[in-house]
């Protein structure tokens, strides 16, 4: 574009998420990928592509559409209507949903209780307009932060707080204290976020044991939690997975947030919210928090496409609404990724100098999930991505764009989910010259 | 439920939106329908069934994969991911959507202009959204206005101020009085929201010259126009359709808002917007308004399913991008119930009394679109309503719903756009039972 082109706005006319590096940042990550597609990606938290199949789509298309008429009794110029014209906002899924959760989650869900969303996204998206009542709401969330709630919740002029994750996952002290400390400045923290299985972006999971103090602290406080769970049914190991908060759950505090984006398709763009919290109207009617949900959805997308909706609902059908089942090589998949990846690190960082302060390159060794966080002795920012990406050829995610703030941080996430050991290899070559170089560069 | 349930939240604790009548007015109307089943539906705006067909849903996902490798030269697997993987914030349809506008409206348009999204409601909250930059923006809105629109401003906060329609479509003395009136209080009018063809619900179209007296005022008081056009392809008579505001914008004064819901179907939920205002960022970086909407979209559903959008990327392939072409059923379907519409009218209000002020019950004659309004001597609320579906089997949409305010309004809304000519006989012998009930019980 030229110098002297005519400007008809400026951001600062618009919405002030707009500047925010909450919502800049995203651009970013996606514009240096796109910058460089011959770099090897442990960036992307995308679902593995290798299984991926258009004959199953249509498949799972004409799967529920014979569900709705077989099995729901629909005349068949009924179950046309369900699937191509206007419908239910809550969606036409979630009676699947629940038996979904039922099935793998030993979760009890009333179907009334399931909003289905476009995506996980929108489902956080709608939770936080409806919770964001005034100015003096503050948001919780365990730090590092996936940054699509931070995102969100700028969309909606609610600030996030921060809390420890540390090692347990959730620090319950500091989320006490974050709490007393809001509450002593007037403000009203409505709930806290938490992905309680190999979180994003730390890859780290909460025991059931700390679940429990976790309920208990939110129950004492007044506080709804918010429960993420896209890669919950990705574990490495072959233990019982722990229990959800949400099965835990006994005084309806945790609204569960569900996706499909890993565990079926992304470009289905279904997900889910269960609030089964009560919520009482200006008329004395009692109804579900998700009523309320769906009050707002029908004013940001109407409904969710029933025919996305209907891929959803196939897959489910196809393997007894077990979503486990369902994954079975997907979840092969992730795992031998990620013990390729924590493998390669340990070839090819061996024998570090002891350092009073450990290790000069350290990773974690998450039981499961995408992602594995890698500390490194020099603050890893924007520039040195750019950098790993032009001269490197791999890309990685800086955990920074994980904090709300600007201070340095000296750890880098990577991703195993969309890519082969081979893949995995080559970017691990890469890195490991990136951070030599870079160790030599600044200490030397 | 028992009246001593245990409540976890009141509605009072939420945004403020969910009690406003601009979302709970919706979920009112849908309600009275799902709880009188077997009443004729004269109120839905939805599309005309007669032609839904699954077939060609799965028919267009493969014309539009195979346009992906054939037309495009995608890699299969690169196909295979575009429509399957996390994707593009603004589409995958757009270059197609360009042509479209193109084909069938004369607009030449930059498809990084486009922003696909979740149906048009998506777009316009999108857009809402990026506007509101703080307390003191409006939004004007010819009214009565799209219930829709109503509802997503509530969503961001962005008080709307009514514009009067009139017989024009819009009266630009009142317009540039609002925005005087706006600006003498201190308040930033944002934009102008105007449905150009067969507005929803008043029926009414502008023509072209008063079209390019709204473009002129906007340009000389600086404000953009939001143009919404879902039925401007169902015009009824044969001439040459008025071109969209955007069709004659030579300043990036439209923000232009589209819709498939009626033109390709429902329920694949896509819409898009046409934002080519220049918007130029902190860093003195400049690129379409289309780009922020992205960045807010990334947010809100991430994407829009591709899946979702290869369905109507492969209808537009299938008629050279022409919807007007893939539309030529359904036009003759809407022509012939809105003609059936008002002949039955006429027919059944033949020998209305000579009064000073017209006759008792008036109806406007579109030349298009799904909609006629019915003027009654009484107010036309909820209640009656509720009578007409309980009583005498026939629902409607009071206009009451498309006004912001409270005032009592003597009118109803008529759809033709989802019934058979026997439907709407039916549903018209119902009505004016009502209405001669009404009448007789009010004066007599």
């Amino acid at each position: 574009m030229s110098a002297d082109e005519h400007v008809d706005l400026t951001v600062a006319d618009l919405h002030p998420a707009l500047g925010d590096p909450a919502l800049t940042s995203m651009n970013f990550l996606n514009e240096v990928s796109e910058r460089y597609p011959a770099a090897v990606s442990l960036a992307a938290g995308r679902p593995y592509e290798e299984f991926f199949d258009l004959a199953a789509v249509h498949r799972h298309l004409d799967t529920f559409h014979r569900h709705l008429v077989d099995d729901l009794g629909h005349p068949p110029e009924q179950a046309l209507r369900l699937l191509l014209q206007y419908g239910r906002t809550k969606g036409i899924v979630h009676h699947l949903i629940a038996r979904n959760l039922a099935v793998d989650e030993g979760i009890t869900v009333d179907p009334e209780d399931v909003v289905v969303t476009v995506g996980c996204q929108e489902a956080m998206f709608l939770v936080l307009r409806a919770l964001r009542a005034g100015p003096t709401d503050v948001l919780l969330a365990v730090a590092p932060t996936y940054v699509g709630l931070t995102g969100a919740a700028r969309l909606v002029d609610l600030p996030v707080w921060p809390v420890a994750g540390g090692p347990t996952g959730i620090d319950l002290a500091d989320l006490a204290a974050q709490v007393r400390r809001a509450r002593a400045a007037g403000l009203r923290p409505r709930a806290c976020y938490v992905m309680p299985d190999f979180a994003n972006p730390s890859g780290v999971s909460i025991d059931t044991a700390h679940r429990r103090r976790l309920l208990d602290l939110a129950a004492r406080e007044d506080l709804l939690l918010l429960e993420d769970n896209p890669y919950g049914l990705f574990h490495s190991d072959d233990g019982p997975r722990p229990p959800t908060l949400k099965a835990l759950d006994t005084g309806r505090r945790v609204v569960y947030l569900g996706s499909f984006a890993k565990t079926v398709l992304p470009g289905v763009r279904v997900g889910y919210v269960v609030a089964d919290q009560r919520v009482a109207g200006p008329d004395g009617r009692v109804g579900p928090l998700a009523d309320q949900l769906a009050m707002i959805k029908s004013m940001v997308t109407v409904n969710t496409s029933p025919i996305a909706q209907a891929v959803i609902g196939g897959r489910l059908l196809e393997h007894g609404c077990s979503l486990v089942a369902a994954n079975t090589r997907e979840r092969s998949a992730y795992t031998r990724n990620l013990r390729h990846l924590v493998a390669g690190l340990t070839r090819r960082f061996p024998d570090q100098p002891d350092r009073p302060d450990g290790p000069a390159v350290r990773w974690t060794v998450p039981a499961g999930g995408f992602f594995v966080v890698v500390t490194v002795p020099f603050p890893v920012d924007d520039a040195l991505l750019d950098r790993s990406a032009r001269d490197y050829g791999v890309l990685w995610t800086p955990m920074a764009h994980f904090y709300d703030d600007s201070a340095p941080v000296c750890a880098l996430r990577l991703s195993v989910s969309a890519v082969t050991p081979e893949q995995i290899d080559v970017g691990l070559d890469r890195l490991a010259v990136l951070i030599t170089d870079e160790l030599v560069r600044r200490t030397g």
